[in-house]
């Protein structure tokens, strides 16, 4: 594989810097630069350009407007207590992406080169990063194609950008368990398709769901799938039980990567972390609304939470289910469980605790 | 709904006009304007506007390169042996465009001021119209979210925007009967998703699986779904199975509407023409490759075909499914059904047929 070098890196800075606000809702503020990497099937790849943030000059008939051929990633820049910047776990968004890229016939790309592209980007709008430790600077790789012609087909050009935004907390209100709507006639993603990567389509036909959701009242939708209604994912988090199991065990429960889970590099670490602890079981398992209320009935749900990069750990709070409004325990942020994963993943996260999980900007 | 009306349209001329290329790849080269319409949920929609055809300015956050918040409609101009110009059932585009627009959360438009501009922008661009009984204008309205942020929610801005392309035939080769790939592990869509919208996620995660098809020597993949195999579509087209049925009836059959299939003006077409007819019976039903495989083992297949507005109606020669490659009786471009659904429908399109399926421009 041909592929671009972060050492061809060419770099323009911006005359000027943008004022930076106060408070940000989620994703609607950029950083000074951009990076852009463009692809050709007859040239292969250019050299990475790190320029000033600007807009995309595309054809109109971009397969990536016409046919999805898209994917993203999400990941963060923290700024430690020690005033250094660090991402977490970076690699496995690049590997993710990777797998995306092969799924939506883009490009195969070097992993270690684009994260240390990104890598330069930050540090050059590293005054951009939050001086908080619980703000940080979101990450944002996209990759589309820009096949200017209509048929459905294989990409010849693509661009593969990556654009920064300083964020707070991706709820406006995070502080407060969140309220799910729980109902069968829309599905998130099926076996066969591409629920397991972060391509665009799976969010564009998710749209109409979550704004029935808020229609009935709930936050977010609680997507299940097949005739037994297994829960799946939370809006646009992975989801976790906390309860007792059918076997009197205590277990911390997430589906299993079948392929309509997205593998979440959050869920990834709260199931290694909760593993190392030794606590109690942890399982990656099928789990059922039947299931689920049966535990409710029972009393032995002890909380559920969804996670995300964006968000993190989100504890929930109720289920719109069937006409019932299902109370789900939880104690907030205070809760044993989830303040404890939070404060695990955000002691490494802003440089508390060392950790090989954190890669230094 | 306050909307933009056709007589608010501003035109802007090209200085110049493009030379006309004679053999073409569908969808590669476009003509010299193009129509925009802009929307934002503050300013409702502006007056579109014809202008030379060129490039988008896209905001690198927009929503529709991340979360495949996009549609688009397909439908061609026909030049008549008496030069007129002709667009078959345009209103059945600009409904299913509406129902895409819906699901997308993108939002209304009046159908019929749009037909009346799009109308207007071919009319400008009339000389692209190909002067020949088997090409045509291929008309692309396409429809995306401009919200330039990441949050995953309803559109605040959203950009309309319809180009021309002059079409030969879709296939590289049809006069001959195209082969399909049909295995289970691939689904195009499901219920509770998309599959029955244009939206652009549907045709990026069928890509990879056309691809595969390619590897095993077929040109199309036949999707299959759900547990008993049901047969849905070929391709990006409708599929109609001609044959005789369980019950020793000739019978022309296409699956029904029930969510995953898309609505196929085509489809819609050959369904009235050929209930019109009353030659044979012609239901919406289930087809499963169980039944499929039995009736071809019993000689009761005359013919496969596939339909859609790039290709009109494509026979299937054969079929690659678990390891055999099924043969499907089929007489070319000859066979009595296709044959004469393709005159009766090109007749109509070039106007040598008057019918109320006709549109003048």
């Amino acid at each position: 594989m041909k592929c671009w070098q972060a050492a061809d890196l060419v770099i323009q800075l911006s005359s000027s810097s943008k004022t930076k606000p106060d408070v940000l809702d989620f994703g609607t503020v950029f950083t000074d630069h951009m990076l852009t990497i463009e692809w050709s099937v007859t040239e292969g790849w250019q050299a990475p350009l790190i320029k000033p943030f600007g807009n995309l000059s595309l054809h109109p008939a971009c397969s990536s407007l016409h046919y999805g051929i898209q994917l993203f990633e999400g990941l963060k820049a923290y700024r430690g207590d020690d005033n250094r910047l660090r991402l977490f776990r970076p690699m496995l968004n690049m590997n993710r992406m990777a797998n995306s890229a092969k799924r939506a016939c883009l490009p195969a790309f070097d992993q270690s080169e684009l994260l240390e592209c990104i890598r330069r980007l930050v540090e050059i709008d590293q005054d951009w990063v939050p001086y908080s430790g619980s703000a940080s600077l979101y990450i944002r790789p996209t990759f589309i194609s820009t096949e200017p012609s209509l048929g459905v087909k294989k990409p010849t050009r693509a661009l593969l950008y990556v654009i920064l935004s300083p964020a707070g907390s991706y709820f406006n209100n995070d502080s407060e368990a969140i309220s799910l709507w729980a109902d069968p006639k829309y599905t998130r993603a099926w076996k066969g398709g591409t629920g397991d990567c972060k391509m665009g389509g799976n969010y564009g036909c998710a749209l109409f769901a979550q704004y029935e959701a808020v229609d009935y009242g709930c936050q977010q939708v609680l997507w299940l799938y097949g005739e037994d209604q297994q829960i799946t994912e939370a809006g646009t988090m992975n989801i976790f039980l906390h309860w007792i199991n059918e076997d009197g065990e205590e277990e911390v429960a997430t589906p299993p990567l079948d392929g309509i889970i997205l593998p979440g590099i959050t869920r990834q670490s709260i199931l290694e972390l909760t593993r190392k602890w030794g606590e109690f079981k942890v399982t990656e398992r099928y789990l059922t609304m039947d299931q689920l209320c049966s535990a409710l009935k029972q009393q032995r749900v002890k909380e559920m939470f969804g996670s995300g990069t964006a968000c993190m750990i989100c504890p929930i709070g109720h289920i719109l289910y069937q006409g019932e409004n299902l109370h789900i325990p939880h104690q907030d942020k205070n809760s044993h469980l989830t303040s404890q994963i939070a404060k695990e993943l955000t002691d490494i996260q802003y440089g508390r605790t060392s950790s090989d999980w954190t890669y230094l900007v």
